[in-house]
């Protein structure tokens, strides 16, 4: 089924302490649309980039199927640009630079043969963004799945409640949980999301794992434990765009399925931290691919005798 | 199987956001060994108090069929007292009041009759302690699991080392891995750990679940999802005590085996967090601790389609 994808699409600077990078091709949507392009072929991506944004980089999503139609390119302006720095423990980490550029004023255009997607994945973006996107859709896709992060929750965040009210799944970290409902059990937290809007909620964790949350019923798939991480940017994203993919390619947005779109979204970003920005997601085989899924079913399976 | 545990028996006051408790029982050897009760009824408890410590609260052990023959009562002595209040979030806390008490000189002397247990539980204690406990004994049992933390790390490492490598199973926390090993990847930490001495390895996560290392075998199991964490004092210990219960209970200690018994552990300390004290693990039924064990189950079970 088709999947529209929208986010950020951008300059990454990225240092740990195993060392750092250039200028190198990083952003929301770009995460999401590599992870998902693993998953499924019908992928269209809307976004806005600079005139400095290497014609390579656009090259290699289309090498991956995903077609930048609605990818503005504008003249003589330049490509939103993040760079920051990871501290030891990998969890936290400081901003060094933002510079919106493009974004600051991004209106996200569907061209008319993009305007019906089955599957609406929205990156991370300013959440009045994120809404005028859905408006302008020429029909309610079958499921829409929604990206945030605190920075709105602390300027935007009566934007944020509207968009919250047009979308099917919210996936935030743990805190982003707490702050959005002002509940610190998790359990609660949920609770309080689903009143305002989305039917489904997705806790990432990090190295802790991820939860889905829909009505009464809840599921808890645990992180893959690695000898190191190497570079987390874009693990949330590659995580959504694994889970989207999943969905998109299987047509099936059961609870069940969800659970199986979870461990696919793990699996990718268990991948992603492995190497700096997207360089590991670019060439997983099925093989890889299928081995890690197993590795996360044996990780926690344990057989009682009840 | 027989089982042996060792630890404080103490008196506890508590704060938490939720209210506040007089002096009540506490300790670790008496959170293990009500747990552990739930499994198997061959226990048996070395300890000490001072003549303040109610024999209502020894006749509460013995109801739950512990042996408290090993409990020595010390006269003119006061019981080891702890006092703690917990913040906001329940994962940190600081320690109010640490009165020693009995606990300063205690010599854990090992009556004949309990010189040869199948199962031995080290709950936390001075490492010396711990190992004269060890060498007391008229025969290696076929188990020996050990609890330490932090405090242990700080005064006594090299005590610790000692008694490490005479032990089978450590339990420990996520931070006291990175301490004690020096390594932050928990992967690696454990390795590290397992030249150290014990050939298992218990990480718990609190909230986030527990982890068990054993050669290249890894095994995760999730924290239960609850609505209120009331009080966390004795968790830890708790878990051990299913988890020691359970193995004792069965005579079993392959790998597939500590995984039932993690979860148990896991069961047993989710009842635990959700009253002050020891309160709500006096008195679980049979019903009440299958229909948790399952929740964990169903909690992150998921059906790959490979």
């Amino acid at each position: 089924m088709s999947l529209l994808v929208t986010g950020t699409v951008a300059f990454d600077a990225i240092e740990t302490p195993f060392g750092k990078t250039d200028k190198i091709i990083g952003g929301a949507a770009t995460y999401i649309s590599l992870a998902a392009s693993y998953f499924t072929k019908d992928i269209s991506l809307i976004g806005v980039v600079g005139d400095d944004f290497p014609s390579a980089y656009i090259q290699l999503l289309n090498d991956k199927g995903i077609n930048t139609e609605g990818l503005q390119i504008k003249e003589n302006e330049k490509s939103f640009f993040w760079s920051g720095r990871y501290f030891n423990d990998m969890n936290s980490r400081e901003t060094l630079i933002t510079e919106l550029n493009v974004l600051s004023d991004f209106d996200p255009i569907v061209p008319q043969e993009l305007s019906s997607p089955d599957f609406l994945m929205l990156g991370n973006l300013a959440p009045i963004v994120q809404s005028m996107l859905i408006n302008r859709l020429s029909k309610r896709p079958k499921l829409i799945v929604m990206d945030t992060m605190n920075f709105w929750m602390d300027i935007a965040m009566d934007d944020l409640k509207t968009t919250l009210k047009m979308v099917d799944v919210l996936t935030i970290n743990d805190e982003e949980a707490r702050q959005l409902s002002g509940k610190y059990s998790l359990v609660k937290a949920a609770k309080k999301i689903s009143e305002m809007g989305p039917q489904f909620l997705i806790i990432k964790k990090g190295e802790h794992g991820a939860l889905l949350f829909h009505k009464d019923q809840v599921f808890f798939a645990p992180a893959m434990l690695l000898e190191d991480v190497f570079d987390p940017t874009g693990a949330g994203d590659t995580f959504a765009g694994g889970f989207i993919g999943w969905l998109a390619k299987t047509g099936d947005i059961s609870f069940e399925n969800m659970k199986r779109a979870i461990i696919y979204g793990s699996a990718m970003a268990s991948f992603c931290v492995e190497k700096f920005g997207t360089e590991n997601i670019l060439s997983i085989s099925q093989e890889q691919l299928n081995a890690r899924v197993k590795a996360f079913q044996t990780l926690s399976s344990v057989e009682m005798k009840l």
